[in-house]
């Protein structure tokens, strides 16, 4: 039985060792933010550094600040950050572009690797962006380029010798689920198929181990668990066993062996330098490098046990106090097999989400009828998820979500 | 003659209409800023933005903002914003990613366009990456596609009926040398092939229209004269004849019909959204936006003109002051044939570049021996370049670049 009183969770919150964390953060007044796995919320650090990397290095700074302030270098720089995060090595990880580039970057390329396996497998649940860009890559390259898509249930009978790569999002980003990703990675080698996972609804709440499961490639998202601002730069992992055999796609001077030699002949970077493409975005990446030292000394199995104990106490109060009301949890409620987020299916899902909004519980939906609530363990804390489950009880039982002004539909991310 | 006295000069400053567009800038005090060309300055009302942005925007509206603060339409909007400066409608670019991933971008959707024309052509001398780009699309799809580069001169007899696309940039990053658009794209067309121009080092400081030429495509960057910031994302441009047959190679759910749909299917969104990739760079992109603003009431032909006053000022002065010291300009002495910036080759470019930014007078080298000055007119002054090339003089008669401290190699953008 998990605790459900106010008086319990404010207990939890006093032994709480990862409480201190909450004050890295800039979060608004009356808000209960349980969206950090859309939009990770503010970290104080990141305000700080927004300001001096556009104040001194940028005006003051100028040209010289690419060496001054070692620009040039934050592509590594950041991806050596957030790799013990992720399970890797520092030098297995870069940021630049975004989660959808880089995916591009990495199916194109792994293709190249399996020149005799013309498809690209995937789950039909997958986000549907990551489908998308494997469509469009299968399509322009023609036959006998394929991506098959089939239900999560049936990856291992698909997995066949014509499977160049499998491409999963760890995390379900409609319902939490998870794969497991050492079992389904082991079983695509055993059919001498890579694998590429997308961690952007896992990195920064979940313990992953890309080492240990010997993963080939991933990317993720670096806004939503990760903190590092809206449409912050994306990373990019490649194994090391595979950095000196793969061949960029887009080849670019960043990833050039020599970029200031300005040659006419394209020499790719030793290692993962050779995905870098374009100026380094020097604004966003600075400031989802100071948005990381969030993580500083943070244990990230306390993050993950708290992770689990926000969710699960949000399902039992919710079943709790909101039973009869025509909510139906669509997470998988064995911990272990979700990510830090639960949603709930309900068919008036929308207004519903819009009147917790209006009174400062924000989490979102998505279409059909789901509303979804992330918990970022560092800043969303126990009595957050009892007011929070307070308010939907209030919303559901007076019925102000019928009002017009909740009713309209906007598009949100 | 042009005017070479100081008071000449400083007359010049007195009467300039783009004078007070200097207070729109935040420049350090003691500096000259010669290279605009690589990194433009900061603009006063972006870094107020960028407060902005992170504050109230991420930090007190999270989520809502991507309404409330209208990030989702930012790549579009500012993409407008862009489009007088470079002669193209409203609906003709968007913001986003890399000069480098936009060129990608282009380069393999217009090769489908073409199905019967296998080679990309450009120039021997063409940004070296734009051509590792392109030499790397063409490697990874194999034969037959292929890169022709020829040397500017050759340019019209490659026009062959194998040639899809031609690849350009309009103005030379060493020499500042400038194609004529409307000669060159109209000679491609005669001969079948569509026209790709590379703006990076024109845009926001040269009058140019892509209308009037008929340019199929562009791109460029927004972090040099535009002032964007570093790193700041890249314009594309797609002229409306071409948006819906064109097919974006990289499918995203930016530019997906009904991004929030969620739909397994891909449909391309009508119109230049199509190309959009990942979630917006809100940070960087409100940071761009704002900076866009210092052109606002600017007259393009009062700002060539003057560019063209400055570049010709520095010439004759740098001749004038610097004889005998073995300095060779290397940028065209006709104004219409070069961009708003002046070359001059030195055995010795190296180390003198560096003693003169150690006096303040920022400019940068490019191998082998080319010291590269930028003119933007925004914020340079004609005083500047009379006391610029001051510095340049004292340096080479008192032989100070000769210190140990200039001789070492940094990496330099």
């Amino acid at each position: 039985m998990v605790a459900t009183s106010r008086t319990a969770l404010a207990e939890l919150d006093h032994a709480d060792p990862l409480a201190s964390c909450r004050d890295r953060f800039s979060l608004p007044e009356g808000v209960i933010y349980l969206d950090g796995n859309s939009l990770g919320a503010l970290p104080r650090a990141a305000a700080a550094r927004a300001g001096r990397v556009v104040g001194q290095e940028w005006g003051e700074g100028l040209i010289r600040s690419w060496n001054q302030a070692d620009w040039i270098n934050l592509p590594r720089r950041v991806g050596a950050k957030i790799a013990p995060l992720i399970g890797a090595g520092p030098d297995e990880v870069i940021i630049g572009d975004s989660t959808s580039i880089n995916l591009y970057k990495l199916l194109a390329s792994a293709l190249r690797l399996k020149p005799d396996r013309p498809v690209i497998l995937s789950e039909v649940d997958n986000f549907p962006t990551d489908l998308y860009v494997a469509e469009g890559l299968v399509r322009w390259l023609g036959p006998p380029f394929e991506l098959r898509m089939v239900e999560r249930g049936m990856l291992s009978g698909a997995l066949d010798h014509r499977v160049a790569l499998l491409m999963l999002t760890e995390i379900d980003y409609r319902t939490g689920e998870r794969h497991d990703m050492k079992v389904l990675t082991s079983l695509a080698h055993e059919r001498g198929t890579l694998v590429l996972w997308d961690l952007s609804h896992s990195a920064g709440v979940l313990p992953i181990d890309l080492g240990a499961a010997e993963a080939d490639f991933a990317v993720g998202c670096g806004y939503k668990y990760l903190n590092g601002g809206p449409g912050a730069p994306a990373f990019l992992y490649v194994a090391r066993r595979w950095q000196e055999t793969i061949e960029p796609v887009i080849a670019d001077w960043m990833g050039h062996a020599r970029p200031f030699a300005f040659n006419a002949e394209y020499v790719p970077a030793d290692g993962i330098a050779r995905f870098l493409t374009g100026t380094p975005s020097v604004l966003a990446l600075s400031v989802l490098d100071a948005a990381l030292d969030v993580f500083d000394g943070v244990d990230m199995k306390q993050l993950c046990a708290k992770s689990m104990a926000l969710t699960d106490i949000f399902i039992a109060l919710c079943e709790q106090r909101c039973a009869g009301n025509d909510l139906v949890v669509a997470s998988p409620r064995e911990v272990a097999q979700r990510g830090s987020q639960v949603s709930f299916r309900h068919a008036q899902g929308y207004p519903i989400m819009q009147a917790l909004i209006a009174r400062g519980v924000i989490g979102d939906f998505r279409a059909p009828d789901l509303m979804r609530f992330g918990f970022s363990p560092l800043y969303v804390r126990y009595v957050d998820v009892f007011d929070a489950v307070e308010a939907l009880v209030a919303i559901l039982k007076s019925g102000e979500w019928r009002e017009p002004r909740f009713a309209q539909i906007a598009a949100v991310t």
